[in-house]
């Protein structure tokens, strides 16, 4: 039976895992944190200690690999992380084929999470979708007419970086409104604590500040959606206009695109029914009528990036 | 010698054209208005006489269609028509096969032009571009991977209805800002009119008053370019601001789907170098520093719906 070797370099943490080609479940699975200063090197070297961990005499016929950064996913060469420094212009296909003698295949994170789902979760049986994470940044992944699209430079997918309000606040790429500037879990922290320091009385608030003992630093996007269960009014303007930023930005690319399915990952999803109704009536306002679409959560969580993984690697065989 | 006949149903016009499989120069070309009170079965009528004076016994072997409006390219069946009534769920592919016996193929015309200025014009040799056509309305066509994307619905390529300023002006499709709403010849004369209209004092427009002799209700986007060209500050503005919600819509589409190339045409794109140079440092501007693309004006002008239909037409072959 072949083995094929998935392994997940995602900026905070390396996971790999082990599983036979066909089947739905690991062989093996192992995750390890990437520790404070790590670099490229310290990630490899983890990396080879989880693989030997993993193989233990298995003879594995192809190694998928995603990775959280831009890839020239023609070459396998790594462009940079943008949480982990050392990794510019890193051959990561060539450097993995010498050393395991193995056929390797790499691409971003985004674009093999959409592979992941369209193989094994959210997207299967859908000829055209769109998954887009959001959690620390804004991504996306595309499959269009039942195959990965990556971009002539390989950089399609970047939903985070399209303006749905030029007159909006500044993005780190330098421009105003880009749905990232929104949408993201550290924007909307920052929004919210930009929100409550400019407070000259109190006008709402007051749950969001209780969760942090007042210290504005402290809040984060998963606190954001629990002051906004529990009914505090920022909070909840923060996480719907984050919802809008994302449901115009899906609406725009469902008249551009017009793909089947909009799979939604990441850590912010997880932000209640109110955010997941916000993007849904956004988008279908943005969209026009004649266009439809489904938004859907993802199936893989975690994982799928490294389903995505197995599936890029069984391209080869 | 194998023989297409290519037809483009327009709108305001009907054209067709005989040419030989592989040449690039018609064998016979037809072209006839609309008349003012059109419907589809007028537009029938008419397109029958063209064919009829192309074919005088020449044997075609396909038939390829531009529609100048939506349709479910699966099945050949025109949606609607925007300007001719009775177009209406019209299954064109099967009447056209029915009357003439031959093998026919039905796309919308956006979706044809790329086609054609992907196989004949400026997309030659490009694997992905976005063809553009800016004029009366606004609208694109996709080659994604070397091949046509119409979408999961045939609905793809609308960028004239993304919106680019969710604080903009109103558009006939009920939302704010799309880029048509700024960027199509008819509501950049509206545009210019409400501005001249709203004055208080004279503060610009004189050349554009002129040019319409104070009638503003006879501007047109063609006489905005003259008087812009001509140092009219309310016709540049005007003008000015169209090229802006395309540049942010280009730039927006370029982190999307990384095409190589934007392909653009349409009456407007005749509106001179400063329209084309706010695109380009627009697009550039809107896009993320590591997405590369080109702006270049289509090669086909007029006929690259009727160039499209005969590519079009030799997929069937």
């Amino acid at each position: 039976m072949a083995s094929i070797l998935a392994l997940d370099f995602g900026g905070t943490k390396l996971a790999a895992a082990l599983v036979e080609s066909g089947s739905r479940e690991w062989l093996r699975y192992e995750r390890r944190l990437s520790p404070a200063n790590a670099d490229a090197n310290t990630d490899m070297e983890i990396m080879r200690s989880l693989i030997a961990s993993l193989l233990q005499g298995t003879i594995a016929t192809a190694i998928g690999v995603s990775f959280g950064g831009p890839v020239d996913a023609t070459t396998g060469t790594v462009r940079l992380s943008h949480h982990v420094p050392g990794w510019e212009n890193i051959p990561l296909k060539n450097l993995l084929e010498q050393e395991f003698g193995l056929p390797t295949i790499v691409d971003n994170d985004a674009n093999v999470a959409a592979l992941g789902e369209h193989r094994f979760g959210a997207g299967q049986g859908y000829d055209s979708l769109f998954y887009i994470t959001i959690s620390t940044g804004v991504g996306g992944g595309w499959i269009i007419n039942g195959k990965s699209w990556q971009g002539a430079g390989g950089m399609a997918g970047e939903i985070g970086h399209i303006v749905v309000d030029p007159a909006g606040p500044v993005c780190l790429c330098g421009k105003r409104g880009c749905v990232e500037r929104f949408a993201s879990g550290p924007y909307m922290a920052q929004n919210a604590k930009d929100i409550l320091q400019s407070q000259q009385k109190q006008q709402g608030g007051e749950i969001l500040r209780s969760l942090v003992e007042n210290d504005l630093n402290l809040i984060t996007g998963q606190l954001i959606s629990q002051a906004a269960a529990k009914g505090d009014k920022i909070a909840q303007a923060v996480l719907k206009k984050s919802a809008w930023a994302l449901g115009v930005g899906i609406g725009n690319i469902a008249n551009l695109i017009n793909p089947q399915r909009f799979i939604l990952g990441g850590s912010v999803t997880k932000a209640g029914e109110t955010w997941w109704n916000t993007i849904q009536q956004t988008a279908t306002a943005t969209a026009l009528p004649e266009v439809s679409f489904e938004i859907v959560p993802a199936a893989l969580g975690d994982d799928a990036p490294l389903w995505g993984a197995v599936a890029l690697a069984e391209t080869l065989q």
